[in-house]
């Protein structure tokens, strides 16, 4: 009897290393070809295989899997498509379990956050209640860092440091020139519901007093008084002040600041934007000339200033993902164990999905300082390994060489379309 | 007699391989001891010159001196200062002099842009004129690539690397999502009077159709409704579109985008942004779900990702400029020329400070396309050679590792203290 064919997909915002997951599947799939055959991607994530949409990876030969370690986005594609609950829509899991059948697909990796998790949690129940055996497995990722179980998620070192050197690069700048010139830098980025990523801007300066000055969390509800004041002591102290804001900083009432900010000419609301926001607030509060910056994707896709220790994390979830299909383990998703922090050491270790899907794990009160404008020694302990090494692509005529696949789609095999 | 000293300053806005300069032109220095005594450089740029803050450079060792090389921002401080006429403020220069002759100072280093360098030739007619000896010597440095005479200015072919980069990986994140999430993602970079960091962002994509899809540069007025046609059609062929737009893109009366844009609340107009300009413009009228950055500060201190081409040019013209100046030159500034570029081979020549200071370098109609949206073959083989190599800073702790100099300042010797 053939081996089960295996499908795999990519879900959600994608990471610099999510690619390197993807590798981990189908390299160690291909080492184990006696109990795997093909590798089937999900064009577009999940919404591929409810199309029938199957990138057949055996058409990409092995230098093109390994490039995929080093090529940021999602090789496959993505999406943000989520199934509802199999009450409210079972159609949905039906199709799914009719397109592994016709496909002879015995595994499922799905390389996403919480809802992905929560997915492949319920395509496995819904599986075995149509007594259809496959092996669900999630691979965890997600830059904001908010998966419960494990150390970190794989894609969040990577921002992490990302974000942390940029700071530091940026501050340097603004110190250089803050005597006749900016006073106050404002760099936005991600993390809507958690301020892992602002945290991690919080790596740059060590020292007392060193930038960034001031940290906007989600966690903390902004004070406008408080801000000004802090801004304005920073200025006064070291001639200048670095602000690291995180896209989901809020006022006590759960208004985030992007949205009451500015307003076009028509007067409809401006699209997002925190950096703008509180720029022009210390413009018109403090007077101190002031730039800003928004990282949005460039923090997410920098694979040429990822982490070591991400990428090696990104990979071995993806080859145990396929490990522990092989032992016949369904319904987990491997997670990452910290041993030690200094020298950081860890270890794959598993958790249930059905508990995965339900947990968002949020940054603990004493990572952040007591007037919630920097992080703790703690938090510092915690971030500091995860950025650790740099794991630069390869290089061609000045620019990072990236995979590039065929994305060879395999023949459909069910009579009827499907429109997710 | 002991030898003379050396004034060394840097001038607006800081680049990512500024302090290369920095320490070729130290380094150099100090490897003809006998004929240069120690450089002094000014704390926050030429004001520190007029204030008597001059930083004694001897207190730094070697490799500390080495580590500005990998170094970003600049290190003793720059400055938005320009000195006006001579015949409108006479004093200025008159107070350089007397500082430069209060501490022996034979050699004048300027590393700047165009105003950096009509200073520096004020300062050597100003000298000629009082009979006072010194050697001015122009170091070019600017992010904007505008100086005449020179192939590129040391500082943009590292920013033309990030912006490169940046647009590639950006452009491999958006690609994955589009077809259930952002269709246009808009970068917006640094250059308010030309385009050629705009243009290295059309570096990542060489097949007809790869992203970015539209450059807007400053050089051709912005139609509104040709934008837009762009942006639809490229959504529509290639399922998303990728926008770089320089910060000085205008409309054909001459009104920057960015002054344009958002109001806030309050009516005022809100602080510059041609990326949510365009953003909301693409919102608005075609309804795409879009995602705007702007890398701002962190494109022109990016020294993890520096150019190494552009940092030995640096260096080389930090070095050439004492070289010039053990020569007995005056009155010029080390410029680059290319001597071919596939492979890419520059020497260094000189050009004359009157003539630099009054010109600015355009970039030539020629390496746009037609439409205005793109670049041609020749602005293509003119980029490429400047982004070549990649100059990795060293690491600590996940971080790059910076200088950290002591800036001490040498005792004063003038009895009357002077305000810019």
């Amino acid at each position: 009897m053939a081996p089960k064919n295996a499908f795999y997909a990519q879900s959600g915002g994608v990471t610099a290393v999510i690619n390197a997951s993807a590798a981990g599947v189908i390299e160690t799939a291909r080492k184990n070809s006696d109990r795997i055959g093909t590798v089937l991607a999900g064009r577009n994530g999940i919404t591929g295989a409810l199309k029938e949409d199957l990138i057949d990876t055996a058409h990409e030969d092995d230098d093109t899997i390994r490039a995929l370690t080093h090529t940021p986005g999602g090789a496959f594609g993505s999406c943000r498509y989520k199934l509802r609950n199999i009450d409210e829509n079972r159609r949905e899991y039906e199709r799914l379990i009719e397109v592994f059948r016709a496909h002879d697909i015995g595994y499922f990796f799905y390389n996403g956050g919480g809802d992905s998790q929560d997915t492949a949690y319920k395509v496995s129940q819904m599986a075995e209640r149509m007594g259809y055996p496959i092996s669900c497995i999630g691979v965890p990722k997600t830059v904001d860092n908010d998966l419960p179980f494990t150390d970190c998620c794989p894609g969040f070192g990577s921002v992490a440091k990302y974000i942390a050197t940029s700071t530091l690069e940026a501050s340097l700048d603004v110190q250089s020139m803050c005597d006749s010139s900016t006073k106050v830098f404002i760099l936005e980025v991600m993390g809507r519901h958690a301020g892992w990523i602002a945290a991690a801007g919080g790596l740059a300066g060590k020292e007392p007093g060193s930038a960034p000055h001031v940290i906007i969390f989600p966690e903390h509800p902004f004070e406008r008084e408080a801000f000004l004041a802090k801004v304005d002591q920073s200025v006064k102290d070291h001639g200048f002040c670095v602000v690291v804001a995180s896209e989901g900083a809020q006022y006590d009432d759960g208004r985030f600041l992007s949205e009451a900010g500015p307003r076009d000419v028509f007067g409809h609301a401006q699209l997002g934007g925190v950096a703008p926001t509180l720029a022009n607030m210390v413009k018109q509060s403090l007077g101190y000339k002031n730039h800003w910056a928004v990282a949005d994707y460039l923090q997410r896709s920098a694979r040429h200033i990822a982490s070591q220790t991400d990428l090696e994390q990104a990979y071995a979830v993806g080859e145990a993902a396929v490990n522990y299909a092989l032992e016949g383990r369904n319904g987990i998703m491997p997670v990452i164990k910290r041993d030690s922090s200094s020298p950081y050491r860890w270890h794959i270790s598993e958790a249930p999905l059905n508990e995965v899907a339900n947990q968002e794990k949020k940054m603990p009160i004493h990572y952040t300082t007591d007037d919630g404008f920097g992080i703790t020694t703690d938090c510092r302990e915690y971030l500091e390994p995860l950025i650790q090494g740099e794991a630069y692509p390869p290089y061609e005529n000045g620019l990072p060489k990236v995979a590039r696949l065929k994305n060879h789609l395999v023949e459909k095999r069910l009579k009827e379309p499907f429109t997710p």
